[in-house]
């Protein structure tokens, strides 16, 4: 997917919301475990209820390996439903890979040949060769973390390397890798305040941000310090929105905190206009 | 598996080697290719021939992520047919897995639970709460990368962090994450001079080594500077020992190979008794 086609579905959508399927079987209804495939029969509900109110999806891949073989079916099944019924929505595969260069390459054509989604989150810490062969996939964005919206991002991201946090240097190295057109960033929501200085080092890249809602972090600050002309934002919520009910009613209650995401970016892209 | 029965087996069979499982379609015999599970036909095929060589096998995810479902059936049948037949023997899921923190459990539930590793490669980026999950389970091993043996690995890991590289941050800080005792780390051979630095940090940690062979690093170098009492060091070997031979006398040439590395192994034990 183009990044000018997912500007024109925020555009056209009033939203720049990303849903986390992070589908964890001991969280959704029970009433759902009978079913051959719970797991996709859960996101199909959720993608039929809130499709029109985002406009990216974003499966965490580590709920989908945790059943096996069965995780990575529901997985390929709600890719397959994705791409054949919204073709027009973003789909990420947040994975968070990332190895020597020949190996990264097997992690791209898994997620963006395999599995055909249209971007990949990947991690920093193994460099430019590490990066580049999921760049390398035109047509197709990599993610790379950035700044993450957990505790431990204290550990070393923000850590003072040649005078400047390592999570700049991530930034700013990244841009000189080939092919860093098609580089998107993650930066968490808990730590909106950052975004000022991160639209210096990368005022035109897209950021897929974590972290709004249950992790604590503010839409408004977000959009405030992060938003560029062309939006530059995705922000993602997962269990605020999948697990807003785990009654019969799951599907509607999701689209319901959907809507009112929904309904915030739409003000916050009005403000701009 | 408890470290202590690690060493026992190194001790045992005069040997540190792991063999890297990184089985690629286009590489291995033809032959093999009419077989119902090719990827599987070829690692039952290097264990039968390789076992009593090395102490370890490490089969890299990106390899089989790659193949899909038939990838992960194979990893599935790998790992059980070396539970089965092989119990003495350390495997290593390569899967540079890490996220925060309650999604990293999942990729530990993955790993340790559903495939039934002893231990899994983790990469540090996101700090404490993205690694302690692998560190809670006992009787398991988790493998912090720190230094690798990319060329990327000079991007962010060898810069300076508060006065020191990023890799030995990653070191001494990781010291301090809960359960502790079960990390060991990744440093590549091809900075084998580098090792003797990390001793001073981690004197006691089981290291694993990949690089030696097709990326150049020397066997001797990592013994001289890494090895500790309990010998500490797995090295890694991966493509020098899978397509020794592409024919189909392919298992006795990496059984070959194997016992070369062995050998030199055996040496540099002999020589520290």
């Amino acid at each position: 997917m183009k990044l000018t086609s997912l500007v024109t579905q925020i555009r056209k959508k009033e939203s720049f919301l990303c849903i986390g399927l992070d589908t964890d079987l001991e969280k959704i209804p029970s009433h759902l475990l009978a079913e051959d495939d719970p797991i996709f029969a859960f996101n199909k509900s959720i993608i039929d209820a809130t499709h029109h109110l985002c406009v990216a999806y974003k499966p965490n891949i580590a709920f989908y390996e945790a059943y096996g073989i069965a995780g990575w079916k529901a997985l390929e099944k709600t890719i397959a439903y994705l791409n054949k019924n919204h073709p027009d929505l973003f789909t990420i595969a947040d994975a968070k890979r990332g190895d020597i260069g020949n190996t990264s390459g097997r992690y791209a054509r898994a997620f963006f040949e395999e599995l055909q989604f249209d971007a990949i989150t990947v991690a920093p810490y193994m460099g430019k060769d590490s990066v580049e062969p999921f760049l390398a996939f035109s047509d197709k964005q990599t993610i790379l973390l950035a700044l993450t919206s957990n505790e431990g991002a204290f550990d070393y991201q923000t850590k003072l390397v040649e005078g400047r946090a390592l999570y700049k240097q991530v930034l700013e190295t990244s841009k000189t890798y080939k092919n860093a057109e098609n580089l998107m960033y993650v930066v968490g929501a808990t730590k909106a305040e950052y975004l000022k200085d991160i639209r210096k080092i990368v005022p035109e890249s897209f950021l897929l941000v974590p972290g709004v809602g249950a992790q604590g972090g503010s839409l408004e600050a977000v959009c405030r310090y992060g938003m560029n002309k062309d939006v530059g934002l995705l922000i993602n919520s997962s269990r605020g929105i999948l697990y807003a009910s785990t009654e019969k009613d799951f599907a509607e209650a999701a689209a319901l905190k959907a809507a009112e995401l929904q309904n915030r970016m739409a003000i916050e892209l009005n403000k701009v206009r």
